[in-house]
């Protein structure tokens, strides 16, 4: 592929995953060259677009939207910020792709969703899940049959650390059923459809000084799928021992398990005990799916494709996560509408 | 140990895992010696009296309750007779064990538990998965503390088959959250103490035949323990892939896990694929633990030992099971009072 | 099955092995009645007989040659006692089963065998691995052309614990090669045919005590089997994390791989870790094994079969052992010949 | 990390695996600037060339030798032309990184060697298994101690699939023992120390057509440390169910055990039967080590550290090897010295 194919990309945000995404943009998608950067912190500017030999460096977004040169944004800016960044973004014809979640209100999202769709630019949502190998295999497994009708959805995220208590700040995170589970809630859509009622229990039981702002550590939501068929995510913070994700579909002929619990290929034994280590975090686990999310983001604009995951899968699974942490709050079943309607 | 010392005991109900009772009280347990059978079904008791040599045999358990060289009886008979059943042999002075579950009443429950409590009489519950040596190995750790606080408890049971049409009816099985989850709450209760409320879902998904007799096949009850913290108990009757028995315990510190997928010590590793068997059914998962619960019977009698599991234990994992299912139905929370009066 | 058609069995040597194979004997096999129990120990024999109600008791394996009630005798006494009493039991008409091995000495167990077929006792030797669920599953799927023209085998046999030097002295042992290694040169014949040469490494690397009476605590065999096929056999005495027997079979279409390394099933997963415990030692391994073949010979006697394991079957599995604890010993390849001369 | 610290690399050799270097080279490892490719294939280095942005391409390696710019030549060409290339670039003062075997001919490799400690050229070997996180793992296990001594080595290679006639060829690829088990050997010494003697058995049991040239299938090759440990590799190119390379140390007070079987996160429970894919081939088991390797090799010759892997473990592992076939095609034990003098 010849330098003129590439797709020229401006990466928006430089936080963590953002600096992950800078790496990968500049160095593992041959079909993509990585030629703007912008944060509000001039100096995570200077530091990656050194490192990266980045041409364009900015602290202000717009300086992306107005460069001819630029084809496509990546946004990973803080949640609260999406809006705005999307619309100017969609505004000068960008194609764009946008970090889970498109916001922690329903409201936002949907006026994201609008913005979107007026401007007619091409969108794709990042749920880096889906391109994950095991994830993705299920789903392959279970279009083609071979389990049966799926008439269980089951999911588990579990972090291995307590995030900071200002992190998980319900007015900025969403609470840890939004912030956690809006990646289960994508995945459990994807494979069963979409959600007509939730409910939900959850506690503070492992890290109480999350209570000062408000937030739970763990969390069960059962979801009812318009279709009849069930589901249930539980959560948690405390998943001590390692960073475990798993997922199973429950079907008429059979039943589909996603997730390693390990990494390191070594198995240790001593004194009546066989022991393997677990898998520390989630670039172990997913790395290679968000290096994949992104060539497939530069594949589909190169190639006027549409993408796989759009603007409507991030609003639908931010309306059953905002519902599952209604449900759990107030101990009752709610209802989803799938409409354009808030829940 | 010489004769003189053992236990005598009278074997009510022969039905299947009846006779499987009647094989292990003859031949397994040392300190206990099988001397009378009874059934409804004369052919059984002649077939299983001949096999085994049993020398006391009728198809009235009066005789057994009458006869004074039995010291203890061991109550496998359908449920809907288990409180007059029990009821006579407490009368009678008789050391009692009692399947699973009392009734699927619990006010007929709990007038058992009464005659039980008035007579005094020893009363040993059944739930072999106590005797199971990974549920009782997970009790034994989390007593350790290994996994600090235990915060979420998560269970999973599933048939291979579905059973017939006639066992399915909620009228005798008590429906399905009732006849196969009365095994996980109770040892929910038995891991996280009691349990203050409850949420479920479930659905007619696999077996459309079973709604003939208005049951479900696949259910998710949710738990709040009085302590808060979280349980989740997933059931199905299309577990089509084998026998799986599994239950997790997320404390603070770490995670237990309870249940093999497998039961032959084979993997079989072809053309891109590596596959190993499934457990088929209850006998070869649990077959090992049903003896030692009976044995444990024997030597809490013989012993004057009071037993682990009570009637109480019964009457609470039923009301629990009760509630699972009332909230399934209704859709909505309910609470459970553990005190003496109706949920 | 009524009592008349049960075997009558004498069992000879009540020392560790023995006394399981007493209770077994006793209680787990419908078919068979234990009747007779010799030991030179009286103290064994009196308390095996009072605790298992054993009509006939001796110390003299005479007596129950001489027992006309006596149809069968399990033979469990230690290897250099195996030709006396099985020349005595084959001269007196009973059915015979003989544990492993027949004798240390290639001369004396070919003198054996010669005795037994004069006699024309039924003679079924013991090898329990063939009736565990596991070695059986992979016969069969062998033989079913699963994994196509099987090309190599492998086995592993490991000791969670070191014998004591009296046990280990190769004197009486017959050193480790014969004393553990006949297990696996067993299956070795019974999945790919006779032996036809051996190569062997050994040292002792874990258990310096034992160099007092000459052995080593680890070996490595190769085999070339008749066929052409290959082999490998790796045994240790210092299997410290547990009791690990396991086996492979690699074929031209895929691999069957023979083993379970845990017992309990509960994983304990803490801070970076996963873990389970391993298999402790035989009887956790085997004991159903132990049971079945037992079952399995009084079948054999009352059904006129003949025995699936002969006493050529013992020769065999020896004369490979014996081989290669020279093949060890000089350093060099020993052809073996399946004929009735001593290799 | 600015572009004047980058090591400029040409990279000698287009072939399969010269390939996935050049990319990873290109793209992988921040601290390297590949700006040299050579091939006798014009068209590979067109290719190669054009997809990679390569400023120097050549098809005679001496333009790379001469090129000031190239700090470092990364060697992936065909085995036998290692000695004059590698010659070529120690007399040109060039770094070199090169790939397993140095030869198939110990005369040749330790010429070689010579050559290149008479240049004082720095000379990393390639041996990616030493960067495998299961292997690193286990060295850094071993070394902590947790498995006391390690007494016994074993180590399994399999490939999926039979190679091509003409590139199993001992005259080129050394055969079966040295073309495969080149990888155990090194892994054997790094663990384990030299080694003194090996004995070996092989056969021609899958593929027939390999007899046209002379080359068997499997093997099996046990070795003597000159500790008096002992040590067994098992080679395979039948390894139909996927690639599977593992490896296990057995110490005196525990075992580590190296490998996954499989490679996509899911689980695939039908009737009867839990089942999951296997590893592929080498770039989804080694991928990663691969490119660890190069990045080291950068890292080693920018910061002048000495290779962790020097031309004389090439010469060793190759003399195992060597040694190991003779053996094989002898049937004797052969000593291996550890001198200057060939075997």
């Amino acid at each position: 592929m010849d330098s003129r194919t590439k797709l020229n990309v401006g990466l928006i945000g430089l936080g963590r995953l953002g600096r992950v995404y800078a790496r990968t943009l500049a160095t593992r998608i041959p079909c993509l060259r990585l030629t703007a950067v912008s944060d509000v912190d001039a100096a995570a500017v200077d530091q990656v677009g050194n490192e990266l030999d980045v041409e364009h460096r900015s602290t202000d977004p717009e300086d992306i939207f107005r460069n001819p040169s630029v084809d496509a944004v990546v946004i990973v800016t803080p949640t609260s910020t999406h809006r705005a960044i999307v619309e100017g973004a969609a505004a000068a014809g960008k194609a764009i792709f946008c970090e889970k979640p498109l916001s922690i209100s329903l409201d936002e999202a949907m006026a994201l969703q609008r913005a979107v769709e007026r401007s007619g630019a091409f969108f794709q949502m990042g749920f880096q899940r889906r391109f994950d190998r095991g994830f993705a295999a299920a789903k392959q497994r279970l279009d083609e049959g071979t389990i049966g009708d799926a008439v269980v959805f089951r999911s588990t995220s579990r972090d291995p650390y307590r995030p900071s208590v200002e992190y998980a700040d319900p007015r900025t995170s969403g609470g840890l059923i939004i912030d956690m589970g809006i990646h289960d809630f994508d995945i459990a859509r994807w494979y069963m459809g979409d959600v007509a009622a939730v409910q939900a229990i959850g506690g503070l039981l492992a890290y109480p000084e999350l209570g000062s702002v408000g937030d739970i550590d763990n969390a069960i939501i059962s979801l009812i799928f318009t279709s009849g068929r069930l589901g249930v995510v539980d959560l948690t913070r405390n998943g001590i021992y390692g960073y475990d994700i798993n997922a199973e579909l429950l079907g008429t002929k059979g039943t589909l398990k996603v997730g390693y619990l390990r990494e390191t290929p070594l198995m240790v034994m001593t004194k009546g005990q066989v022991a393997h280590d677990t898998v520390p975090f989630f670039m172990e686990r997913f790395g290679d799916a968000y290096a994949a999310q992104l060539e497939n983001f530069a594949e589909n604009v190169l190639n006027h494709r549409d993408p796989p995951i759009t603007v409507d899968d991030g609003v639908q699974a931010l309306r059953v996560a905002i519902a599952a942490t209604r449900a759990q709050q107030t101990g009752t079943r709610v209802e989803i509408s799938t409409g354009t309607a808030p829940v």
